[in-house]
Parts: C-alpha cells; structure tokens; sequence
C-alpha cells in the first residue's frame, strides 16, 4: 500500500472497462520539473490522462512563464494543459503549490540538486535521470566522470523496475527510475540469471535506439538530415547504462556479471530494439526458459511475452508501457537469443515511471497506462 | 439524444478527469465488418478503449478465424482483444450477436451490401466507405465507375461530419462517415463559404498524405523501398474525393463549386496536410475570417483553430480525432491560405466514426477520443 | 564559348560512354568557399568526380584546419579529398592558390563579401546564394530585410539558370545561381509565359522540400525527433524565393507576375516536388502545352518532359542534376496542373552550379553530371 | 589478366581524372538477366555509366516489351537507357546478341537454369543469386531447402569476393557474387580469422538491414506503413546468408566456424550495418589487430579503414561500392567489437558484381564505381 493516506483506497473499481462504478476521494497532485524535452513531454502526456492524479505544475527553466500547448502544441486539446504555465523549477514553490509526487526529467547532475530537498521536506519523488539508479558511488563516477552529488540518497533509492523491485517501490521516497536501454536489457534477462538458466559471462547485447532517446539537444549530429538513411553505432564499448544494466544482472545473478552491449542510432523517432545472446547452461532446455519468463512475469501486466520463436516489433509498441519479449534458441551454438522491443519513452522511460506512480500511491498498476 | 433509449443518459459525468463519479447502465454493442487494413485497426484501438461500448465482433474474410491480437499484435495487452477471434462477415450473425452499432471497414460497392440487410434489421450502421457519402447517385458513378448499388438509401443517410452534420448524426440509422482528404478540405473551408467570405471558384487545394491511406493493399508502389525519400502527386486531376469535396462545399456556399485539387503521398505513415487557396471578396478582412471560425467551430471540441498566421503540423494531431486549422492572408493577392492537419486514420476516418457513434449513442462528444 | 582560352576545346569528344578518345590540356582550377552545409558538399560531391576540373582549396571558418574526410567522411574514398584541408576563406589566398572558378557556399549577405573582390580580381565567380540573384536592390531589401551590399554588381550578374540564360552565363564573371524552389517554379512556368499559354494571374504554387534545405543549422525544429512523421507549412505567405521566382516569371510574360505560393516540409532528406495551377487562356489546348515545353526543352540535357498525364516522383530524381516536369489539364476547371520534381542539392543548387561552369569553360553541358 | 584477350589492354590509363589520355579498342558487351528487382535496378545503373562496357540487353519476363525507362523512370536520361526494350530472358538469344558477361539477377534456383548453358556456351556469367556460393551441395540443400540445381558447377565456382579471391575472379568463367549480409561480416573478419587473432567460437554478429533487402515483392510486411517506425529481427536463428558467411569464415580460419548471426529489419531504404563481437586470444593487442587490417587490405581500394576507436555509418556508403570498418576493443571483457557499414545493393551486391567484372575484364578494379 502507498504512503499516501488510505483515503485513496476507497474506489471500488478502476474506470477501466466499460459500466464500471468508480467513487474516488481526492486525485494525488503531481508536477513535473523540468519538462522540455521528449521524456517530459511523454510524461506530461500520460500524466494529462491520468485518472486519479492532477498535474498541478510543470516547469522549466528554458520555458518558463509559456503556457504548456504553446511549448507542446500537441496538447492544445487538454483542458487542464490549457490552464498551466511553465515556472522556474524552485523547491520551495514546488512544496507550496502541494504536489505530492514530483517527477524529475533532468538531465544528470541537475536531478539531485532537486531530488535531496523534495525528499527532505517529505515529497515523494520520481527521477527519470541517472542521479539515483546506481548503488555505489564510484561506479556513478567511473560512468558519468563526476563525483556523485548526493551519495548517502543512493542506499535509499529504489531501483524503479515494478516487475523486480514492485514492493519497494510502493513505499518509495526516491524512485530512481531506470534508463531506456536498460528496462530492455534486464527484462529479458532476469529470470534466466535469478535461475541460473544462462551462463552471465557469455552475455552479448545489441540495441538499437530512436532518435528520441538522443533528447531535444541542438546537436547537428540529430538533425534530420543526418538521422534519416543512416544507421551507427555509438559510445562503444561503454554506453553509460552499461553501469545499471550490469549492476541489476548481477543482483539476479548472485554474482557480478560482465556484458558486452552496443548501442546503435537507427532512424525512428521512438522505439528501442534490444537482440541479446546468451550460452545456456549444460542441460537447459527452452522449456526452462518458457517456465522460467512465464513464472517471473506471471503477475507483470506491461511484460507481454511473445514467447519461443517470436520476434517483436517497436511498432507494437510505441506509444505504449508495453514490452515485448520474445526468444529463440540456436541449436547449432546452444545460444539463446533474446528478443525484446519497447518505447524507449514509453516504458523505457515516462511509462515506467508513471507505473511506479502508481503502485507509490495504491493505485491499480495500469491507471493511465493502457494504449494500445 | 440517440436512439438507444433512455437508461444510457443515467450517467452523471463522463470518467475524462479525476475524482468523477460514473454510473452507467450497460455498454453499447459494437462490432466493425471488415477490420483487416489500417482504418479497421484504428477503429478496433479506439473501441476497445472506448468507455461506453463493448466490441462484440469484428469481421474479416481474409482473417476468419484468427485471434485479434494474432493479425494486430498491438493489440495483445487488451483484455478484450485476447478474447476476440475474427469471423466471416455475415448479416444474420451480426444480428444474432446483438450488435447495436455496426462499423464497415469495408472497400466502396462491397459496403453497401452490408449496410442495406443491416439498416433493415434495425441496426445502426457507421460506414467508412464512400458508400453513402453523395447524394447523387450519377455523381457516385462519375466518380466511382460503377452504377450506385442502392441509389434509394442516398437519400436518408447522413454525411458523419459532427461539426456540420451533427443534429442528423444523433438519429441516424446510417452514417457514412467521410473521406480522409475531404474532411481536412472541407472544415477549413465551410465557414467562409456559408458567410460568403472567400469566392467559391477560386479554390485551389493542395493535399499531402502519409501511406497508410492507400491501405494494406501489396500493390508494389506502396513498398517502403518506393514511397521512402519519394514524394509524388497521383490521381490528378480528379482524385475520387473530389466528388463529395464539391458537393459538400456546395452546400455550405448554397451554390455548386467547382475547385481545383491535388493529392500527394509522402513517406509518413499517418497524417494529412491541406493547403487550400481561396480569394477574400472585396472587403473581407482577416478579422472576418477569425470571426467565422470562431463562431462556427465554438462547440466543436475536435477542431483546433490555430489562428491566423499559424501553421499546424500533422505530428501534433496523429494519434487522434483533432484537426488543427490556421490561416494567413496574403496581402500581394488577397487570397487567403488556409492550411489544416489531421490523422488520415483518426478525423480522417475511425476517429470522425467513433465521434459519429458518440453522437448517436448520446455519449458525451469526445468520449474515448481525448488522446493527446 | 567560354573565356578560359582556347585551349581547353582540344578534347575531341567528352568521356562520356566507351571506347572514346580523349585529350585535354589542362584542367580548370575550382575552389569552394564555405563548403561546410549539404549544398556545399554536393558541389564537393560533383567537383570531385568532375572530368575536366580540379578542386584546388576549400574553405570554412568552422572546419579550417581538418582535413576534407574528415568533415565528411563520405569522401574518404577520393584521393584527392584526402589531399585536400579546409582553410580560412581569404581572397588573397583564393587568388594565389590558382583559383579559376570560384562556388560562393555562403549564407546571404557574407557572399557579396567574396563574390566582388574576387570578380575584381579577375575570378569567375559562382554564387549559390541569393545575393546576386535580383536586378533590383529595392527588392532584395523588402525580401532579405537588409540593405544590398553591392547594388552595382547587380546588373552584370546572370541568373544562372542554363535552360533560360544559357548564352550569358557562358561569359558571366559572377552567375547568381537558382535557389531551390525557384528552379522547380521557374522552368515549368516560363514556356508557357512566354507564349502566352497561361494567365499569369492564376498562378497558384505549392511546394514541398526536403530537410536538408534547412541547411546543417541546429536548429531544434529541424532534429529527426521533429520532422520524422511530420509536415508542416513555413513562410507563408511569402518564403524569400518568391522574389526571384517572380522577377524570372515576369521576365518570361513580359509584365510583372504575382503568385501564391507556399513552402512545406516534408520528412525527405532531399528532394523538392512542387505542384503549380495555372488557368489556361482561352482557346489554348494541352497541345499548345505540349509544343511549347518541347520547343522550349528540345536542347536542354537536365530537363526530362515526362509529357501529358505523368507524375514525376522524387526519388527518381535525387542525387541527379535532372528536373522530371509532367502536366495535366483539369477540364472542368480549364486550369493546367505543373508537377514538377527535382533535388534541392542537385538541380536545385549544386548540380546547377557546375552546370552552369560547364557552360563557362566550354565544356559539355553535361559534364560530370551525367549521373542516374 | 582478364580471358578477354590482349586488345582490351591498350588503354594507357582509366579516364579517372582529369586531363588523362584515354585509348579503348571495343567495350565489352554485357547483359542482365532479371532485371527488375532493386539489385537489378542498381547493376544497370552501374552498367549505364561503366566507362569500359557497353549493355546491350536487359531481360525480364514480368516487363518484356517494355522500355527500360518505363521501368525504371530514373534512367530516361541515359541515351543507352532509352535504346533498350526488357526482352524474355532465353540463353540462344543472348548468345546471339554478342554478350560477353551475363549478369544473373534472378531468384535462387532459376539462376542456376541460366547458369549452366550460359558457360557451356563460353560466356563469362556473374551469378549475384545465392545458387553458386556454396562449395557443398549438402550445406545448400539444408539452407535452401532444395536439391542443389547443379552441384557440378560448385567446384569451378569462384566466390566473387574480390578481395579474398580477386586471383581466382581473373580468370573465372562463373562468379558467384556475394550476398549482402556476409560481405559486411566476412570482411571485418578474414584478417583476424587468418592471423588467429581471435576466438572463431566466441563470433556473435547483429547485422541491420535496409528494406530493399526483402527485394521488390509485394508482401504486405514491407509496405511503408509497415515498416516505418518499425525495428524487429526476422530469419532468426538462422538466416540463409549464415551458410556463405561460415563457409568463408572456415576458409579464413583453417577450420569450421560455427557464429551466432541475427539479422534485423530497419527503416532505410538501403544500407546494412554489421556489429560483430570476437573475444581476442591471449596476447593479442589492438596493435595486431590494426596491423591485420591494414595489411590485408593495404591494396582493396573499396575497403575504408576507419580504424580503431571509430564508427561507421550507412549513409557514408550508400550509394557507393564503400564497405566502411572500424573497431573497438572493449578492456572489460577483452572482446573486440568491428563495426561495418555498406550499402545492401552496392558492395554488398551489384558494385560487388561489376568490380569482379572488372578484374575478369582487365579493367581498373575501380573502373565505373568510384562515386562518392
């Protein structure tokens, strides 16, 4: 149960479906600090249609004092983006206007500085950048080449994957919530380390990422012309998200685990494709596998598995908080290839964090999360 | 009111927002024959998340017998989907289900086989075809190539543009619900002809479309390979929509038109650009011109004035039932451009349906369409 | 003839095609200034492979110091890129390098700076942007927002448009070449103002370019994340090359032209496709159309007729120098519809550009651009 | 030197360049069989602007009786283009025609039925089908799924990888052109493989392919609507090209090779990018690595070395006979990562085809291929 007060529970039913009966006492306020780029926006959007929540503010530096369709014309059609204005991000605003959970949609670095007051004065709070997801200080700076801002937060932070950390996340200050590539990564791969089905050393991921994932960044790299018909690989061998990816298998696993990961730009503007090889261990059959991914996500309403010999597509989707995972194993090599496809946005990002939103504050795990 | 009776107005409020208190009877009935290519699809997303209906049925020759999340994968987390299997389109068992609105997805001529038998048994039918849309059946042949083949039902049934046809929609037995180019032609244009704003025989239209509007057809043309990096008028100079464009335009201006129209498609999978030139009569200002937008479309929820000097972009409008319309003079002519977006897929097609269906069903006019 | 001297007619026959004979003397000594955009690299692109030049500097105050593949790695292949550094434009050091040819890749305004020392100096000057592209200072003010910077050179330029001003460019010391828009406005336009087909007062003009006419600024509104999936009208009503398309169109009627006409952006690397009406004067056929465009064309190499009923497409022009022009009368309006396709790099600047210093040193019209 | 006797061997120089004494005696006469697909497409292309041949027949069964630019509409302005007419393809008639090299751009199987008799009748055959790839009828029946046409001809079969058998391809009667997938993964690999500079068992390659790829089938997965915003692999595990890619990698290393290979489909039109992860033996630094590199394609002009640290991209190969290589090593796991990029059609398929006609030939082995 959320920390939020049990007047929120009384609804007897969520408003999903149809001739439903719904009795709800007061909708949770939430703001967003520092809503200007793809993520925010995401998150604006699924906060805007949210059914229990109310956004009660948004800001950002760069936008401060627009009205919210003049930055996101696509949400001229929602009365309530109608009414709110960007301000200067500011702690002590924040607390005044009352929001209850606050998200962060900065960039690295900057998100602390926000997240260590909001929690200090007894907010709950929900970082989409990096600043919390790592539980060792010098694994922060080795990855991100800064000392970390606010190190005694991290032991409290929860790692914000609903499907591996659901019960902490429900009693959650600070949810960290995880990097794009990552949800994509870990997924898949969780069941079959927690179960010893694959061996961890032979782990070898390829992603491919939307441009989205590159942010609103003025970087002549990004433009148009430069995306469209063209495909790469960047930051190998060492993308930043290889610091969590491998800190989260190696908690499944028992034991640290060493991948390979590349990250590739193709040009969609969302959507994340992650194709991932591993050796099975000596006697593991796919029959394991399926046991062993039907077991773990049995109860995980956003993890759809496809199941052996399928294959996702991004387009299925984006747009959504869904992932799709699907796997094949190559009896030629006894290798598994994992398959998995998301909304770098969606679940990769403001998705997942709305989910955890949502079990911090009691509500069904899917409020406001199912698109199709 | 629709004519569905009184227990569906018990309702106090509709669940967009927080904190409302919903009663509702019993959903409305729904199913849509021929939900194979891109319209049906949209058409099936929005029904499974409509808050007021229930998809009893969907239909298709080709994939008779499949599951729904089998042919649209996207649809695998809906509850609903899982449990929907397509069947062979068929007039007595869309009865015996008890459909209360039927949708057609159907090509044009094949529509009306279904509308007829449907319409008799009592059923209301919401037909995306070109069907129904004119009202003279020498216009339909002209246009179409084959004789109308049930010129009798032209006369009662009702052209699904909410924003004019309204008060029609509420009672109609069958809608025929418009063409994606017409609706971005038409709205902009209805205003300053029924004020008398513009010339009508000054018209030019230029009209973009993304690819999914030439349908799931396997035509080679529509190959990723030949429409990527490609753009190319078709159909000049007398593009079928043309057809219900004029008559429709006619009506506003109370006198026949006769306009000048051009289609294009661009490598964009969903959306719809129109830029339409028209002359301001002597002595008609802009401010006029904002006046008649303004006025006419004050009730319309889903038509988005942008204002004068503002350009829409379809990316602020795919995904769902807005259109956004803005407008420049050009003081070196004196004409006015008018320029408009919309999904092809949503106003242009299943969305402008479902709109239709609300009116019908008296379910509140943007019910299961606020996506943003 | 061109006025490099005599010496450079000696080759017998062009090396186009097989088995053919071939003696030059020397090769002209080409230089680019500011070659740091897409319009830049495509003249590098062509100049690089031109049979009968030689690329002898390129310069760039932002990329002064790197060597050429590594500014565009696409030219890593040619042996002569890798011989050649970006180095700080100076007209001193263009004179003492051997330049002949001089391309201006500058913004507006910054062009005059090199165009009239170096044609001073007693270089042949190519400028691909609009400074020189007026006759009338007073014009350039009212479109360009800054007073000419050198009005008396105005006069002595030539609009370098082969097709129309094939004569006087072959002598030119400074050709102002076509913008983008205008070449694909201008060439299906002027056989028929000429001869007095059309009615210059209904000209309608509706175009749609590629993102790469946006130029390698970082400018946000130009990311993939926000031109991908989008369209969207910009400079209406009066894109900056208005001013040229209308002073070429009243040269070609014989009276001032004013024209509608508004720019699109479309989620195409290159490619401009526009789409232009015209009321036909009375008695005039589609034959009269026919002949004029083919008289007018019979000599020209890079304009492909594609006649009567055709839809050029831009794919099959892009990375080619060639303009596809196709037509269809609408005869329940009498108007003439103009399709029109070319690559805003290509024909639409670059390809242009060398055509036109193939023009000025007796080469081939062809040379060097015979490209599918 | 080439079969085709002394006379071809006058020319003092290729017209590569400026100012260059050319003197050809005859082009040669070349063919395509199957010219209608997106190789097809690309080959005649090439084959237009082949400074040293000449194309005297295009077939086609689906387009016999058609001009060639009818066809394919980018080549109208190529005079050779507009001379020819698509014929039924039929072995008397192209021996009768004085074709010299016969271009196979036909589906697995049926090539093999043009194969045979083509080289029994003494003409050089440059087979860009999978027929001939394989030295083992028994590898081709278990990934091809039938008999092997012609298991006679495997034996004399060069595999026309110019920069592993460009000895062999001299003097070939029958080149069995490379596909699209192992070129990007053979070449990265040989140097290494030969040197036993890495663990052939460790191999995992991820390879992303342009959708022109899937060839010019009317498949309905390949629509744009499709497969824009769409990533997902396909073939998995065990794609067709996996048999000439472990053939070539056996050769390379002096033993069988057994990879994990996944391929995946990307929205571009062209290009394929290729990561491929190979743990490095003891001892071996990046210096051997480079030096391997280097040394094996010291003299493959088509082969760009980017070198360590640094990552290639599609778009500075598409287009282009290109293949782009770079690598990384990564200390953590002491994998190395090589990155590749080339263009599907070009190195990958028809340049690879017409730089083995050029050694066969005698020609530059750049002779007609060096676009940038």
């Amino acid at each position: 149960m959320g920390r939020l007060g049990p007047g929120r529970e009384k609804r007897l039913q969520p408003p999903d479906g149809c001739g439903t009966m719904v009795a709800m006492s007061k909708p949770v306020k939430t703001l967003v600090v520092g809503a200007s780029g793809y993520s925010g926006a995401e998150l604006l959007r699924l906060l805007l249609m949210h059914p229990f929540t109310e956004l009660v503010g948004v800001t950002s530096r760069q936008h401060a004092g627009q009205a919210l369709p003049a930055v996101f014309p696509r949400f001229r059609g929602a009365e309530k983006a109608r009414e709110l204005v960007f301000t200067e991000p500011d702690v002590a605003g924040i607390v005044a206007i009352g929001a209850e959970i606050v998200f962060l949609a900065l960039p690295h670095g900057l998100a602390a500085e926000f997240a260590v007051p909001l929690v200090e004065s007894g907010l709950r709070v929900i970082d989409l950048s990096a600043d919390f997801r790592l539980r060792d200080a010098a694994v922060y700076e080795a990855f991100y080449g800064t000392v970390h801002p606010a190190p005694e937060m991290l032991r409290s932070a929860v790692y914000g994957m609903p499907e591996i950390y659901g019960v902490a996340i429900r009693d959650a200050a600070l949810v960290a919530s995880p990097g794009c590539y990552p949800t994509s990564v870990i997924l898949p791969l969780v069941p079959l380390l927690r179960e010893k089905l694959i061996l961890p050393e032979t782990i070898h991921v390829s992603s491919m990422s939307g441009v989205s994932g590159a942010g609103k960044s003025t970087n002549a790299q990004f433009l148009f012309a430069e995306c469209n018909e063209s495909v790469r690989a960047y930051s190998v061998p060492r993308h930043r998200h290889l610091s969590e990816i491998e800190q989260e298998l190696g908690v499944a696993a028992g034991e640290p685990v060493v991948i390979s990961f590349t990250t590739h730009l193709i040009p969609v503007t969302a959507g994340i494709h992650t194709t991932t090889y591993a050796a099975l261990r000596e006697g593991i059959t796919v029959s394991d596998v399926n046991r062993a991914m039907e077991t773990t996500y049995a109860d995980a309403p956003f993890v759809r598995l496809l199941g052996e010999g399928e294959c996702p597509d991004t387009k299925n989707v984006v747009g959504t908080n869904f992932i799709d995972i699907g796997w094949v194993r190559d009896p030629r090599t006894n290798r598994l290839v994992l398959l998995s496809a998301e909304d770098n946005l969606g679940k990769g990002a403001a998705g997942q964090g709305v989910q955890s939103m949502n079990l911090m504050c009691g509500f069904p795990e899917t409020s406001g999360l199912l698109n199709f």
